[in-house]
């Protein structure tokens, strides 16, 4: 399996299956001389971790990361970070009704078709627990770049939308509840027809947003490498994502030229942002802003038809305990990956003078 | 500058700047002994090139493309391909009036700000001249994979929406018109559109969607190199792209997992596909089919009010010969690109079993 | 720091200090489907583990390798393989009176001068130790390769040189004796003559040779990535490598080409082998054989004058447990490195032709 | 073909066979702002190219290089530097007589097994050809290092060597005489060496040595890609390399540890430099030196037996005009490759601190 390395200069690179020893990884390229907050990348973790809150999958894993190596003293020697996250529940008694079944819409058949061979433990490399590493790698990131703040909230469950632009949010509000919706009357309605959904036995899709404040002037390769294409494939590589767009986004196609452009002010920020803090693939200082799509769980409480291995149609029962709707855990996810992408380019960016 | 080059195996490697010599580049990876029809390339340079249509700039560009190497009595010889497009029209004159300014949502404030040195003759390497080089090299790459078909067209401009879904098209009314909308009555709306936002000195944006059929089971890299990902950057990394969503995309997100789920038939395809071709990043054989978001040109024949390199105020004019919508000539370098990344993901899933 | 990860398709990132928790690697890459003898890998980290013999080092490291990912029911899933190695002995006594100093042709200085920060507990990152984390990743490259064998022996230690060349060698007796020379005669004067080194508290360099036999014709990619320049690096990147030869070597630049050239016999196989098994950076299918050049270890348990940080003379008494010779316990690393490039290049033949 | 790739953040993608169109290449992430003495740069070409003495091939090829992109008024832009060298002779009358025979040493055999197709014209891709645009690139990377200082020369050929150490060299003479050996008395033997090979109808391998001064401290990724570890790649990289040493190279392998040990001065330098400018893969200094031997060129003036792709035994006839000993022009490749690297390492090395 190749792909399993994000970044160019500061690169992560994850190992584990969801009911595999243990899941972890190595951070290449994190620069010597940081001092690292522990308790603060742990505290990434427990945004991610299951059982925080009555909305999200109700299993147990404490999720406590464990750092190897490229740390000494509390400081970042320039050397690469090992970690790894053991998994607490190793049994797979969960999961044996589906060892010789293809859940739909899951990546059950198209791991068995493309390597021969399934790890039918769960999700096994497919399951979104990959994402823990992921956050460790993310919370280092955001302590290089400290003068970089990511926000992101959900901004989406379903039908339901939270109706504020990026530069309404009020961002002291996203963890005050546990849908992650800045928006207080938003959240609760949100929050309860999520917990409709469960009682249904199913599953519903969502949105996140994220807003970056604080980026430097500069940042993105041009071509192939745009900061906003980074920040695409980094987002489009979470579990479920399904859509990515920054700034005007699809609506931005809609408009005109004259209506779209962000006019100059003096000192070379804009009246508008409709850019989203990116032009020609490199960053403006503006607010960056974007949006990510997450299709609903796969893994509904509800018997689906579906077939075995040697195609024969099979039963597929409800079974086991799953998000009604990622996004409220989605949100460090998101965060995480944006600043993968920001702390990698910031330091490609030291490259490109004399 | 990094980021010129694309691809893990099947690699393209771009240089060149709108009124420099050349552009061209270097396809490295191209698998030996595949026989090459050089006309059906310089057939998909014509799809891009300007002055093709009356709703298109009418700049003169030939476009017509040298090779250099890599090819042998019409066959690849598994060596690199390099080739050049020589630029027609490399006079200044008629940027000179942008020299010391930034005009509005383009890369000239970018740029400058981030490599201190600018190529002030149009946009430089910014310019979306440089995506011919990958029209070369994305024809190429439809050669290399005879089987699969990668139909792109319009279906959207400004507010006109084709409503039809991407397994009711018939993809061969696509060249059928000068928008590349197939069907012909929302391409009549449309092209009149254009030339109306034209007549006002304004540009528009649009929507470019794609479907790839014939694609095998088993592409794709699934953690951080998922086959949407590397679709999804490719497409991010086109000028003026705002947005990228496959399969249900956006509106996934709004339903919930009982609707979204796509069931198996008993021959492992499935009876819908809002997984849009690919589960858990990997292709499942279905067809995949995506759209891409393009905001308006930011270039606009009106007056426009911007600042210079020493902040001052200054008004810029509208001149030069742009498109007043870029999404016709789009259809062509969205197909180039995924079928670049096709390519590289077929090359690439050979190294995956024992 | 950069520069942890080799390899293109079948890479390994290893991270780690000598005094730190764990060392361990990611293998990425690493086909679905083959069944690992795990046996066989501890085997190949005793072969390089301290301790092992009167004439290496006498530290106590039991180096039990834990693997976390990749491997279900004892096949590879295709997936990444995670493993850490703990370290036993993580106290830092040892090594407090080197905390401010710079060990003589150690990397002590360089380290300090780069990153502005150094775990001065042994060598961390710099030590050998990182070298057990490619032993690993080496013998899954060889169960991958189950045809291709890998023969490394001790062709030379101080001044004593065994007088075969590489096809005269009886592999078998490599292990047959604790310096791994192949020549029952000239093993017993190697090992006489470390003893005498060790007791006059000094250390001596090696010559480590190779051969590696069963390599398909094709594995090489001919321009900047020939085969042999990539078995170069990866011998080179070893700790105390100074020099890198394969085929005629050096000798082979006091010769004409008309005694150089190798003639061919019918078969494509070649009279004689002054070419080392690779024409053109590709292999003919030849034994590949070469020969690595190690200085003798830094640490001698003799007083040196040396330096501080602030730049004062001070004397360092010479101290530890270090190998007096390299090169015994450097055989079982010159084939790990051997087998990463080998089956990483066997991966990418993959993908050269149509 | 992969492997048409050099370096990390400076790099070279290169084109072109020796009876193409055109060889050339693609420089990528040359830094902005450096200006330019294009004389240079064909300066290093003309040292490099065919026809320059009465000891080289007397083939006609001017070797001038085109640019087309990435240098504007003089200076680079930052964006990707694209060049092209025509090719003089493109005629292949010269080759028929080896179309479907396979020239013992030569690469003929080995890319027609690899490939399953062949440009029979010449070496085609494996033509030194090639590293005429290598030394196009290391002439900029010279440009880019302006303060290190590249010196290469020929220290053997054949069985005559130059015997002075890397300090004890007078640069100034390298270009005195046109075997390119900083010592006059040992050129005229080296020079009438070769005019008598020549006259044999044969050809002689020999060693070219190269001292890189100036360069700062910190450059090198310590654990796989050790400052030497990629010159090393760099050189063996190169067409008829057999071996690589630095420092103390082989002879270093006989040495004793308290023989070796290289004691600092106050200032950090070091008394002695054994370890040739790198301390556990990152130069501390001090002059890097090194030597690289290249084997006698394979076309030799004399009949060879051999075989045709069905395996007959044929006759192959000496023909064409090639180079009878070819380190002279060898010179400027090695400092190419050398300034490539060093160039790579210094940008690369600005990214390892917070």
């Amino acid at each position: 399996m190749a792909g399993n390395t994000f970044g160019n200069i500061f690169k992560l690179t994850t190992f584990g299956e969801s009911h595999g020893v243990a899941i972890g990884g190595v951070i290449d390229g994190c620069p010597a001389g940081v001092t690292l907050d522990l308790d603060a990348i742990q505290a990434e973790l427990d945004r991610r971790k299951p059982g925080q809150s009555a909305i999200v999958t109700q299993r147990k894993e404490p999720d406590t990361v464990e750092f190897y190596s490229g740390i000494f003293e509390g400081v970042t020697t320039g050397t690469p970070i090992g970690f790894a996250i053991k998994n607490a529940n190793q049994k797979s008694k969960d999961y044996s009704h589906i060892k010789d079944s293809y859940r739909p819409s899951h990546a059950d058949y198209t791991y068995d078709q493309k390597y021969g061979v399934r790890d039918y433990r769960g999700g096994g490399r497919s399951s979104a627990r990959e994402t823990a590493s992921r956050v460790v790698a993310g919370a280092i990131a955001k302590q290089v770049l400290a003068n970089v703040k990511f926000n992101a909230y959900v901004s989406g469950v379903g039908p339901i939308k939270l109706e504020k632009s990026h530069d309404e949010i009020d961002f002291s509000l996203t963890e005050s509840n546990i849908v992650r919706c800045p928006d207080t009357e938003t959240a609760g309605v949100m929050e309860n027809y999520i917990k409709q959904i469960r009682k249904e036995g199913d599953t519903v899709g969502g949105v996140v947003s994220c807003v970056i404040s604080g980026v430097p002037v500069g940042l993105g390769e041009p071509v192939f490498d745009k900061l906003h294409a980074e920040l695409g494939k980094a987002m489009l590589s979470i579990n479920a994502v399904k859509g990515f767009e920054y700034g005007s986004g699809f609506a931005g196609a809609e408009l005109k030229g004259s209506a779209h452009n962000d006019l100059f002010n003096t000192d070379g920020t804009t009246k508008t942002n409709l850019s989203g803090g990116i032009q020609g693939g490199i960053s403006n200082g503006m607010d960056i802003y974007f949006s990510v799509a997450f299709k609903p769980v796969a893994t509904v409480m509800q018997d689906q038809e579906t077939i075995d291995k040697d195609g024969n149609i099979v039963t597929m029962q409800g079974k086991g305990r799953h998000d009604p709707c990622v996004v409220p855990r989605a949100v460090p996810i998101v965060e995480a990956m944006a600043a993968l992408v920001l702390a990698d380019y910031w330091l490609l960016n030291r490259t490109i003078k004399k």
